[in-house]
């Protein structure tokens, strides 16, 4: 919150003459730029009466408190050396990694293959695990194909990669358009890329900001594609919304139980705490080629040695004793009633009457609106302003989508704010669209 | 402890004939290999009989159960929403890192400069700090001066980066050698990597590990011969250890309190976990440049978006009520006196006689012993089998020196036996010590 602003548009910040001689920078430390959701958080901090729509967080009303408390009870009960409190293994805690591949293979009704402790790992949240596979695959130059929209977070990562983001084509309900999916490939076989290409990143279930999710037939379809053009990539799916949905889990199997994907090198990504307590941030990786997931290890033994092993402990105690389950069964209700009440301010407001367009999701956390034409949601544009006087923050959609295009989109977040909160902030959205119209 | 082995002398391994047409590993990625501590991890797992002086891990009869318990009753009890269990931010908690400053310029005597909330970065522990801060500075061929030795994560990490670690020249006593530094010194502006020295790596207090520390003439004479070569090279100075010392606090102050650094962009590294609950985890940093810790701050943002907001808020509220410092007082007699039985266990069992050198630390976690001339202590050497035998493992003293010349050296912690295994681990490492002896 304390980060430096800078609005997405400006040049480099100009270095501090007195350091700038003393400082040298890797090319990496060059390529750095204060994240652009900086400007969205300065906003808040400066205007205390905005409604956030904008932040990832989660709902704080069903934060499992006395859960929490019971587990670290429990632990400093148990006979014996408190090892809770140790440091812990750069892999992660043995058994929680057993329980977390445990979960995981139920989640595919048993189907999945390549998934066991053995190639599991536990990160600081699954961005920390993200960050170490692309580390260990890219370097500047390389290109990674990833969904429109994508997760803004990724895209920035990929940015001080100096890695380019290539969008994968799709048609106007975000289903990949399976023509030029295979357009795009040859083009970027054509150009010499091939060798370039390094990964492709999917997040298939209640995407973040999307809130879309991927058939198994789009996926293979995918998988055909790529191996049609000879680009037995990398592939990451990036699950981490898959147990957070409404009325009925999607349907479709991950990359681990689809024989389309047998080839590839294959990353999942997880967390057990997003939709639990996100303050104990544990994710976890499953990785179906040794050589890949060995070298994140190794690479995390110099990231850190090893994620807080006393909130593994806590989540392993919580796990297995079925405590996520049940507050899962818990979470899904509360936050299906925020989309809920979210999506309906916006219908009731009158959003659709002026030209926008949005689906309901499925599950995760954001609603994704497209724009009437002629509105351009980029912070400090027209619209930006007529919500921060109206006092309404939200991600503007040029942030998700590599490559341009975005600015007609917007994503909102239910996760945060209570419902009489949700109804208030739909209120004013709906508003300041009525004062900025399109052409 | 589930990494793959390999001996630290093996090539590296080859890559496994069906992943290997299809993982295209970035540069970063084809340098990283199995840490060279595997094998010890190993050795400990595959004979239950070891009794390791090897691990740096911490005592576990001390740890602050009871107080760790009693920070999530209290926070949990707490009116308004749970926010220890919500997302933080990249930083930091604010009120944390007020704690962290005010405590770092308390142990300088007030005299420190340039350290404040906002100039502070908390870390999964100070590793991470110390990974954002050379990936913020140094690219593959950059130089990094270390000390000799120096801790041995610290040398394995610059391997990733495929920076090469130049030692500074010290006396047989570990001080550092004014004139050979200066010599070293000239040696890199005269062969063309004056421009390629990105840092200079300081461990001054209760060094792991060697154990020494060094006065503010040591630091300031280093300060002043990189001065006269033009080298005003970032320095970290970690500090660690420095709160774990026995019957008093090393007197010389940070690099932050002495002005002889003051033209010198500066990082300082801390932890509020190792000397408390190892697996809480929080490291921290202060930074007196900002294009520096901006930049630092901004990876984190890649990396992990910020650490276990959850361990932060327990962490603020022990320190906040005195927790941290009450727990120091218990537990320095308590490190002091595990010393104390490792080194008299040492001397009585004749070390001394049979012609190795070591000195008692006056804080810290570890034992630095010199081997007599023709005793090699590397990994599968006769010493390290003969210690296998007699069940005790170590760490060789070769991982801790850069450019070799560390194989007539070990490393012993007293951080996680009880006085009785320590002292049954002495008298095996003297017994095998009796059986290989030099020339």
């Amino acid at each position: 919150v304390s980060t430096i602003t800078r609005p997405a548009q400006d040049p480099p910040r100009p270095a501090a003459p007195a350091a700038a001689n003393t400082l040298p920078l890797s090319a990496l430390g060059s390529r750095l730029r204060a994240p652009e959701i900086s400007a969205l958080m300065t906003a808040a901090l400066e205007n205390q009466r905005l409604l956030s729509l904008a932040a990832g967080f989660t709902d704080s009303s069903t934060l499992p408190v006395a859960d929490v408390q019971r587990a670290v009870d429990e632990l400093a009960s148990r006979p014996g050396l408190p090892e809770h409190l140790q440091y812990g293994s750069s892999r992660g805690r043995p058994g929680l990694r057993e329980l977390i591949a445990g979960r995981s293979i139920a989640l595919d009704g048993g189907a999945s293959r390549d998934i066991d402790a053995a190639r599991t790992l536990v990160g600081n949240g699954s961005q920390q695990l993200l960050y170490l596979a692309m580390q260990v695959l890219c370097d500047p130059g390389d290109i990674v194909l990833v969904e429109r929209p994508s997760y803004f977070v990724f895209l920035d990562m990929l940015k001080g990669f100096g890695v380019r983001a290539v969008p994968l084509p799709c048609t106007d309900d975000g289903v990949f358009d399976s023509d030029d999916l295979r357009a795009v490939l040859r083009g970027l076989a054509g150009n010499g890329d091939r060798a370039r290409l390094k990964a492709v990143y999917l997040m298939s279930y209640f995407d973040n900001p999307s809130g879309r999710s991927r058939s198994e037939a789009e996926k293979n379809d995918l998988a055909a594609a790529l191996r049609e053009a000879g680009m037995l990539v990398p592939i990451i799916e990036d699950n981490v919304y898959r147990e957070l949905w409404f009325d009925e889990p999607w349907p479709a199997r991950s990359i681990f139980a689809l024989r389309d994907w047998d080839a590839f090198p294959k990353l999942m990504l997880g967390t057990l705490t997003k939709p639990y307590a996100s303050g104990l941030k544990i994710g976890y990786s499953h990785g179906s080629d040794a050589r890949w997931l060995d070298r994140m290890a190794w690479l995390k033994g110099h990231h850190d040695f090893g994620s807080a092993n006393f909130n593994q402990a806590v989540l392993e105690h919580i796990v297995a004793r079925g405590g996520l389950d049940e507050h899962l069964a818990q979470l899904r209700p509360a936050y299906a009633a925020k989309m809920r009440v979210l999506d309906a301010a916006l219908e009731d407001e009158g959003l659709r009457d002026l030209g926008w367009r949005w689906s309901r999701p499925g599950g995760g956390l954001y609603l994704w609106l497209e724009a009437p034409p002629g509105i351009d949601t980029s912070v400090n544009g027209h619209f930006w302003n007529q919500c921060m006087t109206d006092g309404v923050l939200y991600v503007p959609g040029g942030l998700c989508i590599a490559g341009g295009g975005g600015e007609r989109f917007v994503r909102l977040s239910y996760g945060v704010l209570d419902p009489d909160a949700l109804r208030e902030a739909g209120r004013r959205f709906v508003n300041a669209a009525r004062h900025v119209v399109g052409v």
